[in-house]
């Protein structure tokens, strides 16, 4: 088959289409012939050289995809061939086929078609685990999302409105609008507004009970700021850097958390738990049309380049799909 | 009445024994004659003019006492004038009577006598609201406990094991032998050795799964790496400062959390829903045997400036009460 490899990291060039071996099913693994896979910012750092895939994953990009069950491993009950499923992934997405774990597979949504159904996975399981499992977000709280153009930001959005939470995102300006149409109550521009300032004026003074933050370091003292008593910071992302300063005293004050957590380096059977969890209490929102997958554009698979430029520029709203041609 | 006053703040000549105003049980309190209180090192900061007292909590210090009940105030029901009783309180134990709101006040356990349960409340509210409910401690993981001797550690040592955990405490070498008998699994001398390693090694490189630690910044970076993964950290000291270092890409690596918290400056609801968990799941343990009050020694109340010269010594093993004389 043929998948989109990193012979030498790099940047986007460094993508090249080629041929490589056909992947297997193994025990308790499901093979899926891909219809689209989606762009992670992880990718994004292993095309670097910088994410190295977790050992036994396979070493080309892609932790998310759709497409129909091409074959079923020995163990696996409850999937036939031909079945339309999306996927969590430990690697390997952007490519014709791929092997996966029966417990990181999912049924496409009902009322979701085929393509767009690989916008979900990597966002559902990152939001849910991370919001609703880690972060215990609850009716009538406020939620801040750092990056509420991404997809994860998209997803956060409308999941956290569907929890009964006041969302408040920081994003360009331009993203504003469509952002509010999603259901963000409170957008800031975090290039002209400071966001400490911003979500405590939206809260009568009393901060984020939970932000969702993916720059690390760069946030982590306006974070702490930002917090309400009892507040939890969940860092899913280091785009600022990894060595930040705590104050201590400050989070002491506000019984607050910091959580950091990665998805792609858990365990198979801690991933299995989330997509069931996912499964369970996010899948029917997506059937009901409270949350939908927010697709910025397709790319077809062979010129992902072009999909890490756009990631990279961080022009997009939402997902950025790569399709394979038929 | 009586009680100890702070004129000026200073060291623990600061501490004046002087004739104030009568407490009055207020709606939903209860006046307790007290027969002990204990020292916490929040006392010699607040002695210090480091921490000043919640609004309208009492303006003298003690966090703790035991005693009878005086007298109830409108609104509670279910004590008796009479009654032994020991509680949680936001300041005033040093002294002859104490109001208190009535959720914060607990029975004295069947087995402990009236002076010792004032060596309780403090201490079992800290290490349930944070071990058990906060990090969660379970069966089988690992619990390090910075300050092993101190009655925060002496209290957690016994809880820890009570819950199936294995215990780790860092004291100085001096204090291993009693730790020990108390329940502790591993001893480490904070001065010679290095806790990491020492953690790693008793873990089989795993690390620990809850540390509950009261140094602070001094530990920050240490404590993240000694944590396992999915470990958690809870800072409720500051003996090492409050500007720390994190790692965030250390912490996202162990999906591990920091959380901060103090006891003090929670509302009314927050500490009696915690003295409710206290009741329910630690006065079994300790009138079952399985966890003792442990008190280095008895002061009386009006000579409190030489406990608080034993607690700046850190030459104590557990609590150190402060009775008064009859």
């Amino acid at each position: 088959m043929r998948a989109i490899t990193i012979p030498e990291p790099g940047g986007p060039e460094a993508l090249v289409w080629a041929e490589v071996p056909d992947p297997e099913p193994g025990t308790g693994e499901l093979l899926i012939e891909v219809c689209a896979s989606a762009v992670n910012r992880a990718d994004v750092l292993q095309r670097q050289g910088h994410y190295a895939p977790p050992p036994g994953a396979p070493t080309y990009p892609g932790l998310e995809c759709s497409g129909t069950v091409a074959a079923v491993g020995p163990g696996v009950a409850g999937w036939t061939v031909g079945q339309p499923v999306c996927a969590l992934l430990a690697g390997g997405g952007y490519a014709e086929r791929v092997a996966v774990p029966a417990g990181q597979v999912l049924p496409v949504p009902v009322g979701v078609d085929l393509v767009e159904a690989a916008a979900l996975p990597e966002v559902a399981c990152t939001v849910w685990s991370n919001v609703a499992r880690l972060a215990r977000l609850d009716r009538g709280e406020t939620l801040l999302v750092h990056g509420g153009g991404s997809g994860i930001g998209t997803f956060a959005i409308q999941f956290g409105k569907a929890l009964g939470a006041t969302v408040a995102v920081t994003a360009r300006a331009g993203k504003h609008g469509p952002l509010r149409e999603l259901g963000a109550d409170h957008t800031i521009d975090y290039r002209e507004q400071d966001f400490v300032e911003e979500i405590r004026s939206a809260t009568g003074g009393r901060g984020a009970d939970v932000i969702l933050d993916i720059m690390g370091a760069a946030y982590l003292g306006r974070n702490v700021a930002a917090l309400a008593t009892g507040g939890r910071l969940v860092v899913i992302g280091l785009q600022g850097g990894r060595q930040g300063e705590l104050d201590l005293a400050a989070l002491l004050a506000k019984q607050g958390t910091v959580a950091a957590t990665t998805l792609r380096s858990r365990p198979v059977e801690q991933k299995a738990a989330i997509v069931r969890g996912v499964r369970e209490q996010v899948w029917p929102l997506v059937e009901s049309g409270r949350i939908r997958p927010v697709v910025d554009r397709r790319v077809p698979l062979e010129r992902a380049a072009e999909a890490h430029r756009l990631i990279e520029s961080s022009d997009h709203l939402g997902k950025v799909l790569l399709v394979r041609e038929r």
